[in-house]
């Protein structure tokens, strides 16, 4: 039942990234990462009251060893204070290694709780065997158990001096100390590391590849961003994927959604309209019904991100295609005798169902709850608004989410500064990584990475969409969806992901073997 | 006249690196930072009372712009008071600048004023108008004005908490933030950077060339020693190729000088002794005879790695290949009527005249000083025992230095950590830029690096001294001493050294013509 809850809480991170906390934008009230919090506790009761009776979802086969890594709080400051250590979690399958040469596979952990990456990176746990590799899972610093200042949240995030030591740059030299000291005391110094990661954990391991290539030798980024900064990526351009999602699957069902908010915003707007929506909502007792719109577009943003091509059992069950799902609901919905306005919200009501209420179970719709129960979003609130300011602001006139919201820089930064109290950095990671000019400079100066985009996912607008060399290598899937390829394998998946997941394979297989030829290493076959 | 003092001063910080505080030698009492310090002094004094006869050391053409960059505290740390900011020097000539697309040469300032690396690098200054290139030097954080915390030097290094934003990563950073800045005001986002750099400044080159690729397409890194860490090197090596320096110029000058350490040992351990000594050596009243030793170390040391092929005008007046001339002073100083010691000490005593007195000008020997008038050794002391702690400390059985000091990591890092108060991290550096292996790494991720070294020059021993692939070229030769390259050129230079140039220059045009045609950019030739 835990892992259930770990599940759900795996997918919903990855909405956190959506947006920084108090956009500016009208039904993202007050922050998303309140009412990404109030969805995962959602998920929570769900998981409660319904996923005992389920299969497990998580393979048997994961199977790890935790254990803690001393790790430094600031390597860029050779202060007294900088010394300072906390406790690193990492966790641990040894069963396929075949020792020293063999390959290490490390997944660079990303904005939560490492179990939850290591319970859904099926990618590495089925390429593990085949390849010999001992599989390792680092937790980023500050989220899950690796918390500096003594290891508790509130300590570590008890003002601005305190999380100013959670920064992108401080969380690689994390994972490159680690690495060397792991290898170092399985005394495999030689063995080829190569990094996995998915969403801000596949910009993670990209950057890695980059920055400490004599640490990692290859990385395989899913679903990673790294164009998704100021000047480097069209600020509408999420929204406007996403809009492409629902209108391409009928226009109708575009159409329906596009006018939705302007209906419910009406309705909000006297206590008649108010009462008329928490009938057709259904909403439960205690739910307000200001919290409908914040609900209908985070159902529309996850069922666009994670349009996976078969049911996904995690959170309340999805189906295969969620998108496609919802615009039938909302396409077969049956015509309402009132007005236009009923017949909209009946519509979009349908359509969250499928993304709410997919098993039929809930009787009724819970609103948002302003807590954060898994202590998941402080980490990335302040990321999100000191350096990772992704720049998924913009929606255009013919986004599917309405009103428009014209991008406006001053705005997103004024936001974040009063969010966090210190000044947001929105070129810094670009100073520091790139991205303008990224293929010669890249076919120049790097090699080894792997950047799997499905054309589905909104975050696949600021992915790395052609390949830059022979071994930097871009894989885009039109129907694929955020990280699909990290996923485990299921029997329904259908060709072309078969396919992503055998090419990712081959490509790792074909470094590894140029690795063991440059290194003059002898292996078994 | 400033100019002959700052030239000065410009060689004695290389000096500087050769050993960290207290290494716990014997002769480097109580620390080479304030030995150094007296020699530079002894330069300044030369220089007041003898210089200004002399002609100009620094070519008219060296005429530059100083401004200032607004520069922030810390790049790598999110909290408030990272935010905080410091004015960061650079000099910069546009004489040369063909504009926009033409390319940029920075220099990557090392540990000392500016001013200096400006003065003395002659190969960009003489490269500058084929290139039709910008010409800037930055200053780098913790020296010449380049002061956080208010700008000057008592308050950045009042103690360990304000020291220690005194890293290297800190210092590329700012390097990296700072041509971005420049090339946006400049209007020149495609313009091409070239990063030069001697000793640690050339350190500085390589790494920024592997860690900032997007913002310096290539690097000249001259007498770089980027393998001079822990594990990477025989901590040995250093002083047994200064050994056999001057055993290749006469056999006869190795024994005189490596049993000269004895005497002197013995003469201070006696007041007849001693009496002898300032007779023999004709010390300057007020000078002790006990710096003695530590000054003939300096000058056996010193002349090694600045074992330039003509006569270099700067510090007192050097002839050409100052090894050479040391040990025809030993071999040819006239037979002494005394014993043995006497005979040792006259003969290194005249070592010593061509290194302190080539002009003949001092009437006596001037000691030890303890003071450090220019301020330039508080930040190599703290970088050499924090981060860039060098293995430069073992004397071997056959050292020219005598008696042999056992290499041990233990004694030197408890010596460092007396002297900073804070833990060294001896690994660090190895951590965030690699070494181990280096050939094949970067051989698949990196490119366009000259890696220059004279192998006269002791830093050689840590230098890369093969090349990696056809755009990393280590430029290695036998007569070369500490980047004789970077110099202004002279009508004497021999003819390697006129090829070495020639080379170099060749390399960075191809990098250019290369990036051009990557770039698309149509520029005349």
């Amino acid at each position: 039942m835990e892992r259930a809850i770990a599940v759900a809480a795996f997918l919903l991170v990855l909405l956190i990234a959506s947006q920084p906390a108090d956009a500016g934008v009208r039904r993202r009230p007050p922050t998303l990462a309140r009412h990404y919090a109030s969805l995962l506790r959602r998920q929570h009761q769900h998981a409660v009251t319904a996923a005992s009776a389920e299969a497990p979802v998580v393979p048997s086969a994961v199977q790890y060893e935790t254990r803690y890594y001393t790790q430094r709080l600031d390597h860029f400051n050779a202060a007294p204070g900088s010394a300072a250590t906390f406790q690193q979690r990492y966790l641990v399958n040894g069963t396929f290694w075949r020792g020293r040469t063999a390959p290490i596979f490390l997944y660079a952990g990303n904005e939560g709780d490492v179990e939850l990456f290591t319970n859904n990176t099926g990618l590495m746990w089925e390429a593990a065997p085949r390849f010999g590799a001992l599989l390792v899972f680092v937790e980023h610093r500050y989220y899950g158990e690796s918390m500096p200042f003594g290891g508790t949240r509130e300590a570590a995030f008890r003002d601005a001096g305190a999380k100013g030591y959670l920064t992108v740059t401080q969380a690689l030299a994390d994972y490159a100390a680690f690495v060397l000291s792991l290898k170092a005391n399985l005394s495999a110094p030689a063995a080829p590391v190569v990094v996995f990661g998915g969403s801000y954990g596949g910009m993670l391991a990209a950057w890695m590849r980059l920055k400490y290539p004599h640490i990692v030798m290859g990385a395989v980024a899913s679903s990673a961003p790294i164009l998704s900064f100021y000047g480097l990526v069209d600020p509408y351009a999420f929204y406007d994927r996403m809009t492409d999602d629902f209108r391409n699957e009928s226009q109708h069902c575009y159409d329906v959604l596009r006018k939705s908010w302007h209906e419910l915003d009406t309705a909000l707007a006297t206590s008649e309209g108010s009462a008329r929506l928490k009938r057709t909502f259904k909403l439960c007792n205690g739910s307000g019904v200001e919290g409908i719109p914040s609900l209908l577009e985070s159902a529309v943003v996850y069922a666009a991100m994670t349009d996976y091509p078969t049911p996904s059992g995690f959170l309340t069950p999805l189906p295969s295609y969620p998108v496609r799902e919802m615009c039938r609901a909302i396409d077969r919905a049956p015509r309402r005798s009132g007005d236009d306005e009923d017949d909209t919200l009946s519509r979009v009501r349908a359509a969250m169902d499928v993304y709410y209420n997919h098993t039929g179970a809930a009787a009724c719709l819970r609103g948002e709850e302003d807590d954060d129960p898994y202590g998941m979003y402080d980490g990335w609130d302040w990321q999100a608004c000191t350096e990772m300011v992704l720049m998924t602001y913009g929606l255009s006139n013919d986004s599917v989410l309405q009103p428009p919201w014209p991008f406006n820089l001053t705005d997103v930064l004024d936001g974040c500064r009063n969010d966090t109290g210190v000044p947001p950095r929105p070129f810094w990671l670009e100073t520091q990584f790139g991205g303008f000019d990224i293929e010669n400079v890249l076919r120049r100066s790097a090699s080894n990475i792997i950047f799997f985009n499905g054309l589905r996912d909104p975050w696949s607008t600021g992915g790395v969409l052609k390949s830059i060399s022979d071994s930097i290598i871009a894989l885009v899937e039109p129907k694929g969806s955020h990280h699909v390829d990290l996923r485990f394998s299921s029997a329904e998946d259908p060709e072309w992901l078969k396919q992503v997941r055998a090419k990712e394979t081959r490509i790792v297989a074909r470094w590894l073997k140029q690795y063991y030829s440059d290194e003059s290493i002898d292996v078994a076959a």
